[in-house]
């Protein structure tokens, strides 16, 4: 009776025995009298598979365009192996490619954004009482051309249909079975969230929980839709995200550590007016997402700035700064690797002033040394040695979850 | 100087050698000034390969409309690897869906027939001085779905594609170089043809000279396409197929020979009035094609018939048949599946008289039983023993093409 949304992942399709297990969960639904939207990825490694080929044709610089269009037929062959599956459950189908299910989009391919769905043809799907089976991470766009979503556009092709359509719920199925307290394989006591709130989702995503892509959350909290992370092999509820949140005891939602975080400093500025500003200018022309930052009082009058960036990022965020040495005037510049970022995340802590003090008593009886401290208004982070990583989690998680 | 178009088979890009082989010969007509517009299949197994996995999941009766979603993918892949393999050897390139390159068609999944080609897109694209890949096989009906052409359905898209622009000439790329007066392999002294008429192509097609596909060659007379069949993997003037052909000593183009055929027998048939016409009546209601026909008077005042069908067809046939036997009231039906047709074919047959007579003394000189004939004004097959084909043929070409 209702219009249901669902999202499965490349894994959750990846062989016929995981086909049908995703046939019958949708046809199980249908039966009840809904009407279901379902977005697809690509097949298990499919994607993976066709870039590996693509590179070795050219290992240059591919143009975007082709390889959108090679990357798209990934998902065109996993919506109809569903689709003849469901077939043969004896149900009523239809699979439509992006373009079909009327997803235009800029022109960024590769990465682009979803500019319109056009809901006449899954409108009129519907109406014939076909189950619709849709293609994610995948649109076209003004000139025809096939468009890709980037990382997670599954999810986010997901949330959109919801929203175009007033989706009941968006149900995005993996392979656990709701949003955690913290990593259940790696910390006693984890429990599993029965609710959480799109800001706490999003905080929880960037910070290594990956169970939803950060542009998908993003979208439900402006659209309003809600969410439901669920299992696609056990029958279970799982957890629901969306703007009000009932309130339980539970001062914060999770725990979360991160690994890939580097920190850069540079020793012996000399400090002259917004010398720090002008650093900070330079690491975003070259697209350096700054984290963490931390300013101190050097010897002799200079500065110290350090801040942290993915790992990824941390040797360009040298060289970057190493080619305005001269108006820098610094003098030592390095890096660490091996740290973590560990963070706490609630949307109560803001009205309990005594979180950020717990969290610290906890990791000091635990004799773990903090580095580097922010916060938000839903998040507290701390900046700890990589090593430590496993001993933080837990001693946070028992201090306020356990 | 002049616009032409390619079409490369699945074998011809199987994997990136054989691609950036096509690449090549590509880019080298392209240097010369030329536009070129290229039509590939899908690599090498990629199409059966993805029939198995929908059989996998369904092996009933599978929507003809999700079969073509799913085979239209592997097409996609083949033209995104193909432009850039054109990219990497620095040409500008753009590949096309067949959607995307105008094809729109009828609603016949599976063996859907082009209804129009909208030039515009592949216009502008040649404006750009851009080389155009174009995925073959492919089409979009009225409702935006995909839709494939069927068997050869390249080279139908190809030929089209020839039409549509006014192309000088469609080169169809093949692992041979040529089209021969019989198969090189298994006949001494088979001998390439510079240039064939429609005409003698179509008979030599439907005959199992497997070089070029029927619809596409009919359409090519249609439109006056010009054909070239040539090597992709030798660079060589391959067979031309046109209208005119300048007149050469050979009587006959060709010797084909044909092992898809079965022959069914009616013996005993009461005769009266029409019924030959209710059996051939019968059996196109079964979409059984039938091609030989021998009528003969039997025993008591009976007839019997004697016709062939394609050996997957014969047991079709032959139940279609008996289901009337109370109206065709017959003693006997049978078949028998170890026939061959042996056929000359050539445009040139037709002035001179003492062609047939030519043959038939070739076969009986070599000890060969001729079983059925039938003939037409540019070809003259005969039926015969299975086991004394490749003798036969042999000795028909010795007696015309040595």
């Amino acid at each position: 009776m209702a219009l249901i949304v669902k999202k499965f992942g490349g894994t959750s399709v990846a062989d016929k025995e995981r086909i049908f297990n995703v046939a019958r969960i949708i046809v199980d639904d249908y039966k009840m009298g809904n009407d279901i939207i379902t977005v697809v990825s690509a097949q298990g490694d499919t994607t993976d598979d066709l870039i590996m080929k693509a590179k070795e044709i050219n290992d240059g610089d591919i143009s975007k365009r082709e390889m959108d269009m090679l990357l798209t037929a990934g998902e065109q062959i996993s919506i109809s192996l569903l689709a003849m599956a469901i077939e043969k459950l004896g149900c009523p189908v239809i699979s439509l490619l992006g373009w079909q299910a009327g997803f235009t989009t800029d022109s960024n391919h590769g990465i682009a954004r979803i500019k319109n769905i056009n809901t006449e043809r899954i409108k009129s799907e519907l109406a014939k009482k076909n189950i619709i089976i849709v293609a994610g991470f995948q649109g076209i766009n003004k000139y025809d051309d096939l468009t890709t979503l980037g990382r997670g556009g599954s999810d986010t092709s997901a949330v959109a249909i919801a929203a175009a359509f007033h989706a009941k719920r968006c149900q995005i199925y993996t392979d656990v079975d709701g949003v955690y307290t913290a990593d259940p394989r790696k910390v006693r006591g984890a429990q599993k969230l029965s609710e959480i709130t799109y800001d706490e989702m999003l905080e929880l995503a960037t910070l290594g929980a990956q169970v939803l892509n950060n542009r998908s959350v993003e979208m439900a909290k402006k659209y309003n839709v809600e969410l439901e992370v669920l299992s696609s092999l056990e029958k279970k509820v799982g957890t629901i995200v969306r703007e009000n949140v009932k309130m339980e005891k539970m001062l914060i939602r999770g725990v979360t550590s991160d690994k890939d975080v580097a920190t850069i400093s540079v020793v012996g500025l000399k400090d002259s007016p917004g010398i720090a500003f002008k650093m900070f200018n330079k690491l975003a022309q070259f697209k350096i997402n700054v984290d963490m930052i931390l300013q101190s009082v050097g010897r002799n009058g200079t500065k110290d700035i350090t801040f942290t960036v993915s790992r990824s990022q941390a040797d360009i965020a040298i060289e970057s700064i190493e080619s305005l040495k001269s108006v820098f005037n610094y003098s030592e510049i390095s890096k660490d690797v091996s740290v973590t970022k560990l963070s706490i995340v609630g949307a109560g802590m803001e009205s309990h002033p005594g979180v950020a003090a717990k969290m610290f008593e906890a990791l000091y009886d635990s004799n773990i040394n903090i580095r580097m401290i922010s916060t938000s208004e839903i998040k507290i982070s701390v900046l700890i040695d990589e090593k430590q990583t496993e001993k933080a989690v837990q001693a946070v998680h028992d201090a306020f979850l356990a």
